[in-house]
């Protein structure tokens, strides 16, 4: 008898049981076949990269969180997002793409992050993005909401809301107020608005030196949710970057109807930047309406240059990010996911109630033949514990086979959850389990 | 200007261009939904594990190849296979997990081998295993192959032969002479018979000290491909091992039939092993018939304990493992595929020849709402250019939209192929497309 190791799993790595693989895999596919519908190109890079290429522009914080090793002469990394295997893919093979590269990738990344509720090191990410050669038209920036739009639509956990911005915009404000070199921290203490009030926004920000017109004018600038257009048009600065930011920002969210989102589910939302040294036009973040404070489920931005670690090449792109592994927490503990979806693999069940196995292998291939997931159930056990495994497995349907059966060539077809049994022929059985 | 770092991908890590993708997503979707149409359950695991849990059973060889490292006091592991994670898993979670457990996995695992061709140090294994608690049913056994049959005839790259034989039988056999220490050397150098020819086989079984009469017996029984049950019952070989052996063969080809596996597609084959350490009863090989010096494409067999390393539980099982990476490199390097597939995500691209992109956003909106992938050419760009790009990624239909089209409310829809073009409504051309 070999000794006995544990059999655990590292904390921060999620591992399911098969029935929340199920669903898990059941987003996955929605958000797959939703970024097919709209045309992208599936790539599938490496986990393991060579830490020269996949570091070339990380530091600080992040390079901490990377698995990083050496394995012979080699000095290995494995990948902590998806953009940077991306801007590597596109370098690399930017002779033999098509542009615009549209492109999509689901896969594991990589982060040591400390583990905690809802945080994982492993964790699955679903990009899209839209690379241009030398320029893209902004019009993509307004096909992306409607994406994100199409999956959450899908998934069903209730109402959300695509939040818009434009980094030209917001830096263009801030420049005609002299405060370029503030945005940073005037954003991450203005978007507390909600929870510390208006007034002690306004202290912090004479706190940072800012004047008192100013710190106002900037409360008021935030804080606009409704004709933000109108209001921003009204505000009459003379800023190329705010004017090119506001006009792009119009046109967004112009097509965007036209792109079938509703207007009540994105809004303009002034005090979202994301990333404040890589977006530079159009940034989204989407919160679930019932849970603002899970904070943005999918996110993402225009850019100017994807690759310019690998390349002199100018590539201007814009894409969004879904956090599957995150997502799939969230739907799961909040039990936002429909309840009705299924929870089975297997449609039915075939229970043979004799010893030659024939017949039912022919009724369970047929079934398979008309596309319908089977098992056969082909332990020797008694008929209880055989529908007790479909229960167990939430097999909605029973074909139960004995002698009478075979004679009459029929089955017995047992509904699994009103508990009804009736004799069919095989093309009757298929007909009603595919209902 | 950022210093330039070349874009490569490390050697044996296979990285594709979005056609051949395609193609391998094709492939890996046929697989995971086959498996599914046989009701195997999903699992995912996760790539790093704790060394401790995964080497509970390594040695030698597969150890060296491990890409293991430290993160923080860590000592973690890449998995080398799915097989080890699967005990992991099922010991683990044996409480609550239904048997006989069902269950695939699809998912990349890592073995730093030599680079060379065709041998990747990251690859996809597919993976089923059928695992009883305490006991198994043999007919699992006959089932395995059917599934083997399924896939690679959708998979449609020609003819293949899966090879069936049973260890309990073999190693019976052995006994029977008297060289059951000399099983593994005997195989492998019978395995050369048809290179080498009988009498070399004979010559080298005489260098391991077996007898001129025994030598021969191994090799008459070695090389018996026809009428294999009679010939092996005409032995009439009193050994148990043997004779249950035998039981169980003819038991899985009888019902191999049964499950719908035609017979030229299968055939017993007294010379394969497979891990001699590992299997215990019924093994698996299949080689395409064009090609045996590839080797097995899908193997896999019987085991008595799934999980000794980790749980004092008796877990036996059958399974077989698809090795896709290879495969693919094996059927995109002889062309095996088939050359009429979809090569393409979008089967049509919307090609807006307006300023005001609202109609033909409306048009692509609606295609999408009838589940044809979809994509809108948004550049600003010459006609041609517009085709061009089109015609790049062999999209099969374009809807060319004008002013014309958009007064009428119709579409002109552009067969990409036979250059045919016509004007229609928008409801026509989703029934042209679909088609």
């Amino acid at each position: 008898m070999a000794n006995i190791v544990e059999p655990r799993t590292l904390p921060g790595f999620m591992e399911l049981l098969p029935e929340e693989q199920i669903e898990f895999n059941r987003i996955k596919r929605i958000i797959e076949s939703s970024y097919e519908k709209f045309g992208f190109l599936p790539i599938d890079t490496p986990i393991i990269e060579d830490s020269n290429v996949l570091l070339a522009k990380a530091g600080g914080e992040t390079e901490k969180q990377i698995y990083r090793f050496n394995k012979g002469e080699n000095d290995l990394s494995l990948r902590f997002d998806l953009t940077v295997p991306l801007a590597k893919y596109v370098a690399k093979n930017y002779g033999e793409l098509t542009f615009p590269f549209r492109r999509y990738h689901i896969g594991k990344v990589y982060r040591a992050e400390k583990p905690q509720k809802g945080r994982y090191r492993e964790f699955y990410q679903c990009d899209i993005d839209v690379i241009g050669d030398g320029e893209l038209s902004i019009s993509n920036d307004a096909e992306i909401p409607s994406i994100i739009y199409t999956i959450f639509k899908q998934l069903d956990f209730g109402k959300f809301t695509i939040r818009i911005n434009n980094r030209k915009l917001l830096g263009g404000y801030f420049e005609s107020l002299g405060l370029q070199d503030k945005i940073a921290d005037v954003l991450r203490i203005v978007d507390k608005v909600d929870k510390i009030g208006k007034e002690n926004v306004k202290l912090t920000l004479l706190d940072f030196n800012i004047e008192e017109a100013k710190a106002e004018a900037v409360i008021d600038f935030i804080s606009t949710k409704d004709n933000v257009i109108e209001y921003l048009k009204g505000l009459n600065i003379e800023n190329e970057s705010f004017k090119q930011g506001l006009e792009e920002l119009e046109y967004v969210t112009k097509y965007l109807v036209a792109f079938g989102v509703p207007e009540e589910f994105f809004r303009i939302d002034l005090s979202i930047a994301r990333g404040l040294d890589y977006y530079t036009g159009t940034v989204y973040e989407t919160v679930v309406d019932a849970m603002p404070e899970l904070g943005s489920v999918c996110s993402g931005g225009r850019y100017e240059n994807l690759a310019e670690y690998y390349t002199n090449k100018k590539l201007p792109g814009v894409g969004i990010s879904i956090g599957l592994t995150r997502l799939f927490y969230v739907l799961n503990e909040y039990k936002l996911t429909q309840s009705n979806v299924q929870k089975s693999i297997s449609k039915v069940i075939v229970v043979p109630m004799v010893d030659d196995l024939s017949y039912p292998i022919e009724v369970a291939t047929k079934l398979r033949a008309d596309d319908i997931n089977t098992e056969i159930y082909l332990e020797e056990k008694a008929f209880k514990k055989k529908l007790n495994y479909a229960n167990k497995l939430s097999i909605p349907f029973a074909i139960i086979i004995g002698e009478d059966e075979i004679n009459q060539n029929k089955v017995a077809l047992k509904n699994m959850i009103s508990g009804e049994q009736n004799v069919v022929s095989i093309e009757e059985a298929i007909s009603i389990i595919k209902q």
